[in-house]
């Protein structure tokens, strides 16, 4: 790791080699962007002067495309690695704990995918247990949709149990309430800085080019209400009530390291999904309720890449937009506690998870305080923190008033 | 109907009881929001000298709120009926022929319905001859999915044909290439101008304090790549490389005279869906091929309103924004003339279209031109017009370069 004369605590995530971006405010001035430095975080418009650092959200900066990015990157590690520069320190470093951290993007589209082999078998062998678990298109084409973009909040922000139509097998028609299956879904977000024109496709080799960073998503999931509502169309309701996104975006410059390639595809891709260079990610993710960790899903077992997922998302001429957000859909692993969702943890909620404590779950209550972190190994061993995405659940409306 | 001043030609759409919204540029000056009148356009920063008619979308104006629509509304139709205003003519009406229309709303989410009975009772006949037409949930609920905003496009802008993952079912592995089976819907779309707080439901008594407008939409489908993708998680790519709407966004008051009861609703829909005054409109639309009507869908066939499909897209506690979209789905009636795509008119292209240049259409060809039309019955019998969404369809990209 390259020194730096800021303060980084040892073992620290955030060290120079991660960097990554998000919007804060001190308590004495508005919204603007920083980069985490240790338990620190740079005031980018204090230490490099350009008004882009003055928003409430990253897009501006972001907009300005991949030059630009490294160029800034390269700024703020010369900076960070300047001992002359130390004496600024009290002007440009604000302590973590001193600081708001809000949304970091402004997001244009959203669409989720489905991109992890063991997930998608897990839900097919629940929900169809006589065919095949995977279906026919599943390994020929990234499965995705598009999401509510509006409802995407910071870490942090509570989430209320929602409300909605739901109907069990047995029930002789639908009935109105809380859900009773609220869930989540460990993800893996990819933040579009570059837009692209209507009607060019972009390809996995300009992934670098469109991509910012990356960040964890939790795609709260209310299952009762999905179960009832998502043929033909989706997902709706079900999803639509909330997302909470990290507040600091890693630049993918931070993740070289942890680039693998995907597990081997089978059957071959149609050549627009082809890689020339790997673009799957060994990022270690972790899953705690409560404060306690329940599974631990590995993202280098993802079957589609993030360059892949973007490629096949404009190959018909959509086009991008600053603030574009794609996740790669719940990561689970292999094995049973290295699952990204309760409904998978607990197998459709006939195997309560026992806590430490001495607890049971099967889905959320209300209370409950989830956390999803990551990480990575950067260059030379050194740790690359995602950082964490948390909420705790609120009482339906009806029930608080 | 009101006498105004401006000229309004005989049967004009556009008269003194309509007044929609739209986004213009002149000539001489950038983007700004106009209200049509017959042929004309006024110029509502020139005519009413608020600067939040200057403006490259609808958004900030729809911002606040019905109040300020309702005065806004009540000061256009003085100005244009108090014939001391005919002397400014000159400075604040544009003949429509000298202007260029733009996009009038910047889309925040986009949400498609699929509220026809008719058309969900087609598709189902269609694809599943072995079962109910109809899925469990259809009378339950008002089925939608999230579809892209950003491609969201002005009428006029060209539609190129989108290239994708097909299989047909004796197909041993998908094939990639151009949609061979590009289709329209027609479709009415619905504008939100007052947010929502998130976690706190909007309910159908709620739908004019939140909805200003109305517009026509065309949600483009590649039925090859829908078909091939869509389960389980919704249609994707074969929506999302365009979705063109009108110009012109017709005030809910203007449409007060066509508000209709809902077909009869059975089961009766659950409480939150309950509508204590009808929100069903008797809007005539027209799909017109190549300068040939092929089909007139009525919209007072639409089996869920649009109230509905509000409350029903926030139960959940989803909060809306200035700009979100919502579109009804294909709008079909009983008749085969009714039907509001070709895979209905043409039954999943076993049917051909004849069209009266001798030709034939399953689905759409290149260079094809297609315009929807829509319009209602206003106060005394005045027609209320909805203007036209129009395309023209582009080869693929490969082909023309």
């Amino acid at each position: 790791m390259t020194n730096t004369w800021a303060p980084v605590p040892e073992g620290s995530g955030f060290g120079i080699d991660n960097l990554p971006y998000g919007i804060f405010s001190p308590s004495d001035v508005g919204s603007r962007v920083g980069v985490r430095i240790g338990d620190h975080v740079l005031d980018l418009r204090a230490a490099l002067g350009d008004q882009v650092f003055e928003r409430a959200s990253l897009n501006d900066f972001m907009a300005r495309g991949r030059d630009y990015w490294t160029a800034t990157r390269r700024r703020i590690i010369d900076l960070l690695t300047d001992p002359t520069q130390r004496v600024r320190a009290a002007e440009i470093l604000h302590p973590l704990d001193q600081v708001t951290l809000h949304l970091p993007i402004e997001v244009a589209d959203y669409v989720d995918f489905y991109a992890s082999e063991h997930h998608a078998t897990n839900l097919g062998t629940m929900f169809r247990p006589d065919s095949a678990a995977l279906l026919p298109n599943w390994k020929h084409l990234p499965v995705g949709y598009h999401g509510r973009a509006g409802t995407i909040i910071a870490s942090g922000t509570p989430v209320t149990r929602p409300s909605g139509q739901r109907k069990a097998p047995a029930d002789p028609s639908p009935v109105f309430g809380p859900s009773a299956r609220l869930d989540i879904e460990v993800e893996v977000g990819y933040v579009v800085g570059t837009p692209s024109e209507l009607g060019k496709p972009v390809s996995t080799k300009e992934f670098t080019d469109h991509v910012f960073g990356v960040c964890l998503v939790n795609d709260w999931s209310a299952r009762d209400i999905q179960a009832w509502e998502y043929v033909p169309l989706g997902p709706f309701l079900g999803k639509s009530f909330a997302t909470s996104i990290s507040p600091w975006i890693v630049p993918l410059d931070a993740l070289a390291a942890a680039r693998v390639p995907t597990p081997q595809q089978d059957p071959a891709p149609l050549p627009y999904l082809e890689e020339p260079e790997p673009w799957g990610l060994d990022l270690r993710l972790e899953f705690v309720l409560n404060g306690h960790t329940v599974s631990r899903p590995p993202y280098a077992q993802m079957y589609w890449s993030p360059a892949q997922m973007l490629s096949h998302m404009t190959v018909n001429g959509a086009s991008l937009r600053t603030g574009d957000l794609f996740a790669s859909g719940t990561v689970s692993g292999p094995e049973a506690n290295q699952r990204g969702s309760l409904i998978e943890l607990t197998w459709n909620g006939t195997e309560p998870l026992h806590l430490p404590d001495g607890r049971t779950r099967t889905f959320l209550e209300d209370g409950d305080l989830v956390t999803l972190s990551g990480s990575a190994t950067g260059p030379s061993g050194s740790p690359i923190s995602l950082g964490e995405v948390t909420a705790r659940i609120q009482p339906p409306e009806a029930a608080r008033s």
